[in-house]
Parts: structure tokens; C-alpha cells; sequence
């Protein structure tokens, strides 16, 4: 059975019965499933992350821009019934639940008989290993596959490097409600990100001039001694502690004032022998409160790549008190 | 006259005058110069920060490793008169006065006839370029120079870009405190961090492997919308929003839900247009503090080149109290 019949079948039992142990039962059995329930955002940003993009690249971009809406609206219907469940009001949990219910068949039929029919002509062996890949650090969409099950004979396509249109054929065996939003869909998305000299990373593509730009503009102070216990990069821009590149290449022995050598040299021998993968100080400077973490560099191996000095002004940040979301506008 | 001899002429007059008024204004005067001398330590900074440098690359390690510790020494001592002063207690303020005045005249001494004299017999032009041009970000000795007096011939050297040893005609010419020092002296120092296929940034170098595990390393999340409003990177590693390689290239409207997608846009227009420098917002996801930053990144000239987001979980630092330095070796 699916969550949303269930979800209909606790609130039927609950309105219908007049046995307060049974009824305890049913209000147990609902509050059970509201917990999984909030697990559903998982899934739903799965969806969002891994199959979303190459609908958007084909130019199908009604299909998630609907189906995210619908997600959000799910999500805020099951948070309306727990907030219900917590209060105990029979009348809201009746008006709530039936709300989660329908949501949540809406939605299954949405999954069933458009999204994943459409995903299923779109998308082609590269795409599916493509997104089977992601998944070991995304998570899985329901169960963790024994591993190794399916071995893609192509490799990862990613949305990025898709360049054509839908092919006429694959139009034919789409679902008639994608067919109909076809006529006035978008042109396909062409977009490269490895444009302008930009190099190749794991996780993107970013040029060197963007490089300096996001270490300029992150609000922490980088330094990076390398695996010969060299200085050899600080980010740009203002800093806590003052760098200048007479320093780069310098031993990091003496970047500190002799009575601190000791420590330093032991923290990094410790990084090196794989002893350790931290080491946090805090100093009160001119009445502002700075942080200081020094984190290993490793290989996948575990081979010492070097290490990373972060420096951070936390003063403000522990001012913070409650929330300021995207819809706060007193910024 | 110097701070050495001020400090000793006003706590001799403290000590000798038996006129409370007068004592009044030695202790006066003396409070003032405290606070002076503390900005000692910017001066040292620089010289710990561009000059010890050149000394060390060509293997005089000693005279620079004894000057750090004496300048530690001189910071301690002020600071010591500074509590003396806060206390009142006539005694200390004496003695520590004293220390202070002794200290400095030593540090005096020590720059002005073996620093200093050793640094202009061994660095060359290119030297000189190089510190005059770091000394816009670093701060200047003392004075800030009119622009533009002095335009060196040569480009900037740096000190990993020095290769070759001390030249005999130099030794010759340094001050005889140093050539005894030099008898024992280590081989010059030869590291290039140009090696490893690095690549040269404005402040340092680093190769593709290296960038990926900083951004691995550091405790923010970092992604990256360039100039055309396109995810093309986000930071690898455990985060607190999920990104996936499927999300590369995609537009940044459709990696919000679509009811959050038209604040997203306001802030990179205002980006844009240079109206506004940062967009801040928190949240409370499962009990932890979530802090969120926008930063547009620029251009010298001002063109935009895309905007910057950082995610950090502040939760435990907001629980950070006291102080933890080198020092300590509870963690």
C-alpha cells in the first residue's frame, strides 16, 4: 500500500471508530508515518538534483518547475499534519491528514505516470550511469543497491554535455501530458561550463581567475603549507593575519615566532603519520575573537597532500540567534 | 630621540622627582608612549614578514630566528609595563620600565647596525621592488611613501626565485656580527613552488589536486553561479546541501525551489549592477544553525564575474569561549 492510502485508511479509522483504544491505535499508527513521512524530502531532492537537470537541458523545464511546486506543497501539507498531531486536535488531524493524503496520490501519480515514463524515453544508458554514480554521495532513491549489479557499458553522461534535441521518435512514446507541453516548450539548453580556459575539477569547472575570486571572497583566511612543509598559497584580499608573497615558499618553521615552532611541527608530523585530522585554536585579538583550524590534506590513498590553515573572525557570527530565510527582506 | 631613551628618561624622572604634579605628568607621558609602542608590533610584523624571508633563502637562518625571539621579548616587556601602569604599583612600573627601556635600545642596536646594514648589502633592486610592492597590502615601515618616488628598473624578485648563494664581494661588506654567523651557515635554500604542475596565482601556487583539497578541507561549503547565473562548482566533500555533478551547468533559477527562485534573482541582479556587496541568511535545520553568505565576485574595473555561496554550520562555534592558543594541549 502507499503512503497516501495509508495515510487515508488512519484518518478513515480514526473519524469512524468509536473505541478509544482503537482510536489511540489509528493516532499512534498516523504519527508513526508522519516521521517517515519527513523523510520524503530526501527523495524529493533527489529528484531535484539528479533527474530535474536533464529534463531542464532538453528545454522541458514545465515538468520539474511544476512537479518542485508540488513537492514543496507535500511537504508543507505533512508539517501542517504534525504540527496537528502535537496539538491533538482531532478536527485538524482529520482536515490535515486528508490533505496529506491527497497530496500524496497526487504525487505518486505524477512520479508514475509522468515523471519517470518521461525520464525513462529521455534519458540513455550514460545519463542512468551518470546519475548511478552520483548516488554513492547523494544516497540512493529508496534502497542501497548491492553493489556492482549494474555495470554501464558507456560512461557518465551529465546534463552539461548533452548538445542535441529531443529526437522525433522519442517524442512519439512520451506521455500524451509531456507531448502536449512540447509544442511550447523551450529550446534545448546548449550551455557549456568548461568555456573560458576553464580547468577540470571532480566537482566543476572553474577558471583561475575564479578561482582567486572565491578564495578572495570567502570569509575565511586560506594558507596552504604543501607536503614539503612549504607556504606556498594564502588567499587574497583583507585577512586577520597579514601575508605577502615575499613569505611563499618559506619553511613553515619560520612563519612562526620560535617559541610556537615546536607545536607547529609536531601538529604537521602528526597530519603526516595519519595521527590526526584536526587541530583548533581561538585567540582574543583587539577584543575580536579569531578562530584557527588547521585541517590534513590526503590522497584518496591517504598519502599526505599537505596542510590547510583556516582563519576565521567568529565574533559576529556567535550574535546569531534565530532564523532570517530567504523571505526575510531587513537585510 | 628613541623610544628606548624616552622610556628611561621618563621613569627616571618618576623615580627622582618628589613634585606630585611632576610625577603625574612622567606617568602621563609614560602611559602614552605605552600605547605607541604596542603598534610595535605591525612593525616587526613586516620585517618577520619581508625581509626575514631574503635572510633565510640565502641560509643566514640564525639572524633572523634570534631577531623574532627579541622581538617577542620587547612586545612581553611592554606589555609587562603596561599591567605595572593599570596596577599603579611605583615599583614594578620602575623595573618593567627599565626592561622596556633596555629592550629597545638592544632591538635599536640590533637593526640599525646588523638588520638593516645586512639587508642592504645583500638584497638587490629586484628585493627592494618586490617588498615596496608587497608593502601596499602588508603596510609601510613607518611612513606611507609619496606614490610613484622611487619606480625600480627591474622586475619584483621574489625570494623563492633565488637561486644562487651569498657572493664573496658581499660577505666582505656585511656587518662583522653577521660574517662570524655565516661561517656556520646553512646552504641556501633552493625549494621552487612553481614544481608539480602548479599553477600561479596571485598570491602563491597551487596545483589542481592541491585547490581540490582545500575546498575539500575547509569547514564552509562553497558553489559557485558564474557571470552567465550558472552552478559550475560547488566544493567537494561532506555538506550540508547536497550538490550533485548532474547540477553542473544548470541555471540558477532551477536550483531553488520555485518560490524562492525570485529572491535568488533579485540579489544576483543587485549583484550585478553593483548595488550590493553580500546577502546573509540563517536557518535551523535539525537543530543545527545554518549560516548562509552571498558574494559577488568582481573585477578590479568592477565587471561582474559571478557570485560566491558559502554555507556553514556555526552551531558549535557559537559555543566557543575563552581562549585556546598554541600554548595549550588540551584538544
Amino acid at each position: 500500500m502507499e503512503y497516501g492510502e495509508k495515510v487515508s485508511l488512519y484518518v478513515t479509522g480514526l473519524t469512524n471508530s468509536r473505541d478509544d483504544v482503537q482510536r489511540g491505535k489509528y493516532l499512534e499508527s498516523l504519527r508513526e508515518l508522519v516521521k517517515e513521512l519527513f523523510s520524503l524530502r530526501n527523495h524529493f531532492a533527489k529528484v531535484q538534483m539528479l533527474l530535474f537537470p536533464y529534463l531542464e537541458r532538453l528545454g522541458l523545464t514545465a515538468v520539474p518547475r511544476v512537479l518542485w511546486t508540488k513537492q514543496d506543497q507535500v511537504m508543507h501539507t505533512v508539517k501542517m499534519l504534525y504540527t496537528a498531531l502535537m496539538k491533538g486536535d482531532m478536527q485538524e488531524i482529520r482536515k490535515e491528514g486528508l490533505k496529506v493524503s491527497n497530496a500524496l496520490i497526487d504525487m505518486v501519480f505524477r512520479e508514475n505516470k509522468i515523471l519517470f515514463p518521461t525520464a525513462s524515453v529521455l534519458l540513455k544508458e550514460g545519463d542512468w550511469a551518470a546519475i548511478a554514480s552520483e548516488m554513492d554521495s547523494v544516497g540512493y532513491f529508496k534502497y542501497r543497491p548491492v553493489k556492482k549489479v549494474w555495470k554501464p557499458l558507456v560512461p557518465p553522461r551529465y546534463p552539461y554535455e548533452i548538445t542535441e534535441a529531443i529526437p522525433d521518435r522519442d517524442i512519439e512514446s512520451l506521455p500524451k501530458e509531456v507531448k502536449t507541453l512540447l509544442t511550447k516548450a523551450e529550446t534545448p539548453d546548449t550551455y557549456s561550463p568548461t568555456q573560458n580556459d576553464r580547468l577540470e575539477f571532480p566537482t566543476g569547472f572553474l577558471s583561475k581567475e575564479e578561482i582567486n575570486e572565491i578564495m578572495r571572497s570567502v570569509p575565511i583566511d586560506i594558507s596552504f603549507i604543501d607536503k614539503d612543509d612549504r607556504l606556498i598559497y594564502y588567499s587574497p584580499g583583507d585577512r586577520v593575519f597579514v601575508r605577502a608573497k615575499t613569505a611563499l615558499g618559506r619553511k613553515v618553521d619560520h612563519c612562526h615566532p620560535p617559541r610556537s615552532v615546536g607545536i607547529v611541527k609536531r601538529i604537521i608530523e602528526e597530519f603526516r603519520k595519519g595521527r590526526r585530522n584536526k587541530a583548533v585554536f581561538w585567540l582574543r585579538i583587539n577584543g575580536r575573537l579569531i578562530y584557527i583550524t588547521y585541517i590534513p590534506g590526503r590522497r584518496e590513498d591517504g598519502e599526505y597532500l599537505g596542510t590547510v590553515e583556516v582563519v576565521q573572525d567568529i565574533t559576529d557570527l556567535k550574535k546569531i540567534e534565530g532564523e532570517k530565510g530567504f523571505w526575510s527582506r531587513t537585510d
